[in-house]
């Protein structure tokens, strides 16, 4: 038990063995109604299974961060893993790394890195080299790695520079004793200077740290100085990856990670939950993974990343489609016969905004033990009106344990 | 004011005089239906003043210590009291003590005993030592209060040994300066040894203790050493009374509590309420002393036991009709014109799961400043659309403090 006690110490003296528990994720699932007075698009898709999960279940409306705030991806997945993103941070470098599929190591600083244009004496006229294509991204990542990944060689630090998309890489740092609280290169504005790379923790390692970054940066700036637009670059989120308390030893569950996207095994991974390999990227092949190691583990996180993608290219119609599709494999997950079903979204994407949004995120949680609500449909509407109330994302796997009949009574 | 300002101090800063206050708690309220479709125990009941309460008030769904927590009594109405059970904790010694009516005196470290059957070796063949029943257990007792009463007297040191039922007892050694973190006994598994008690503090009254309660624990297993079952003994949650901060002081009221069991009157008198005598042990006796002590006090917390027994012995029927007999006694609280009343429970116990559950307790709060929802029934479907909404059990006495008019503006 740590100093302070947390909820997190709760859950460690609390848990105990009990049912397992399946947490399926819409990506962005939330949305709005295309224009007044109509429907959203779970209100609009045809989803008997879920409606029906809805009706015996209960239902409610999860904020991932925090009202009124926008969530991006990784926050938000934290969240629904009940580590509230204001406490625990994870880098843009690192979110960066996992979101191409980098595995990152307890010896690495990453950082997201942005080419640039600047002018002849290095004020900084576009932050995003007036963004680049993807391939030209790929071209000056390699590059970069060519002439500067052996640079720190001597001071035994490895180099790595991965292409993101357009003018978005990631650069990693890798070696013995490298740490620190290290500032950002970005000016912010154009017109202005990159700023050097600086430590603000007062620490050998962080300003040796420091170091080795500007002696890179500086490096990097030359090898591209020829470039047409991309002839400059800036590094911002520096940072290693976050320590975060163990999912397993924090609930006692054996958890599995069922996802297609390399970010979002990337912050399942980061908090302890192991990857479960599988072929397709359809939600039937999320569900034939799920089948194939239902008796390997207790908790089951199922990602389906499309409702998100289709909400950010405001294809309303795809939206319905995908988590229509969703519906059709409900009765698989039910005849595995869960402890505890929640059926949620990491955070709401309306197809309307073409954009992720603050709007609070339908849920819905079945279980043997339920306490049903008057909820009979799986909508915004009516998750607003629902037993489990407007609640913090970070309660539903509490919430879900209690269900699956995981936590022991607090007190005699 | 403390170093940390606290909700706590808040209150102790707004409160003022105001309108009476009542707390009535109806023991394990909450409940589930007995087959999918079907109604709970609340909402079965036939509670006409309690429904005209609801409709003219307002209700909700209290959550007593986090979501999906199963409560104990104890930290229940520790919550139901304002105080948060995660921070504030009662020791399980403290808890028996309060449950069979000891009344522990600041100078006592109490703990809870198990009576357990270790081979010859001091091996532990079984934690229960076969849960032996109740009347073996008052003889143990009295056996073990005979050999070992004056045992620790040349350290000043008193000792009391008190059965509570089957395998389990109290101790409680009283004296000068006792204290300390002390670990358990009980090594949890059958074929281990018990372990020696020993502080975690590193006090040196911690070590005292433990010296003392170890020399205790060594004459009291010889005692018992020729026994068939109880022939060892183990104890767990040893602590002194919490020093919790005192109700009436945060609040401002003089505080009564009406309730038939120990424990409750307990936990009431740990924070600072006074205990009200009464004769008879039926809801309606709890009013008859209500409206005797009713120009005495401030608040009143009125506790009745038997939905809670009715819901762990599975009896759906008869926890019904206890509901109906609280319903019966209603019209003569709302007889008095309290400023603020409020119906809850401590936590659920539904029939089907005969046990306590971490489900949210249907609440239902009346005043003559109240403004009203849509409810016009008390149970638990109604609740969770209440306008209440979902919240913490420890911020009802605040709500109840506003609505009794006991609240001061905070800010010009």
């Amino acid at each position: 038990m740590s100093s302070v006690f947390t909820e997190f110490d709760l859950m460690a003296e609390l848990h105990q063995p009990g049912d397992k528990i399946v947490l399926l994720v819409m990506d962005g699932l939330g949305g709005l109604p295309m224009q007044a007075g109509g429907l959203t698009e779970l209100e609009t898709a045809v989803t008997p299974h879920l409606d029906r999960l809805a009706a015996e279940g209960m239902t409610g409306l999860s904020v991932p961060i925090r009202p009124g705030i926008e969530p991006g991806s990784g926050p938000a997945h934290l969240s629904l893993f009940s580590y509230d993103p204001v406490r625990y941070e994870i880098g843009r470098g690192v979110l960066e790394g996992l979101g191409i599929g980098f595995t990152l190591t307890a010896n690495d600083i990453a950082a997201r890195g942005n080419f640039a244009t600047a002018d002849a004496d290095g004020f900084i006229t576009d932050r995003r080299a007036g963004r680049i294509s993807s391939e030209e991204c790929v071209r000056l990542c390699a590059k970069l790695q060519a002439a500067t990944g052996d640079l720190l060689a001597d001071e035994g630090v490895q180099i790595f520079v991965e292409p993101v998309e357009q003018h978005r890489f990631v650069l990693v740092l890798r070696g013995e004793g490298l740490g620190g609280a290290l500032t950002e290169t970005d000016p912010l504005a154009t017109g202005k200077r990159p700023l050097p790379v600086t430590d603000s923790s007062n620490s050998a390692e962080g300003e040796r740290s420091a170091w080795l970054i500007n002696r890179w940066v500086e490096a990097a700036r030359q090898t591209i100085a020829d470039e047409a637009k991309a002839n400059s670059l800036n590094l911002r989120g520096l940072a290693k990856k976050p320590d975060l308390p163990h999912f397993p030893h924090i609930y006692g569950m054996r958890a599995a990670a069922i996802a297609v996207y390399p970010m979002y095994k990337g912050v399942a991974s980061l908090v302890g939950m192991e990857i479960v390999d599988f072929a397709g990227d359809r939600p039937s092949h999320e569900i034939d993974a799920l089948e194939k190691v239902w008796n390997d583990f207790d908790f089951f996180f199922i990602h389906v990343k499309k409702t998100d993608s289709y909400g950010e290219d405001g294809n309303f119609a795809a939206k319905v489609h995908e988590i229509e599709e969703v519906d059709a494999i409900i009765p698989r997950i039910v005849a595995l016969q869960p402890g505890a079903l929640i059926v949620t979204g990491d955070h709401s994407t309306p197809a309307v905004l073409r954009s992720h949004s603050f709007h609070p995120v339908p849920t819905l949680l079945w279980s043997p033990r339920v306490r049903p609500d008057t909820t009979t449909s799986f909508g915004e509407r009516s998750c607003a009106a629902g037993g489990m109330g407007i609640f913090h994302a970070t309660t539903m796997i509490p919430q879900a344990m209690g269900h699956a009949g995981r936590l022991k009574r607090i007190g005699a």
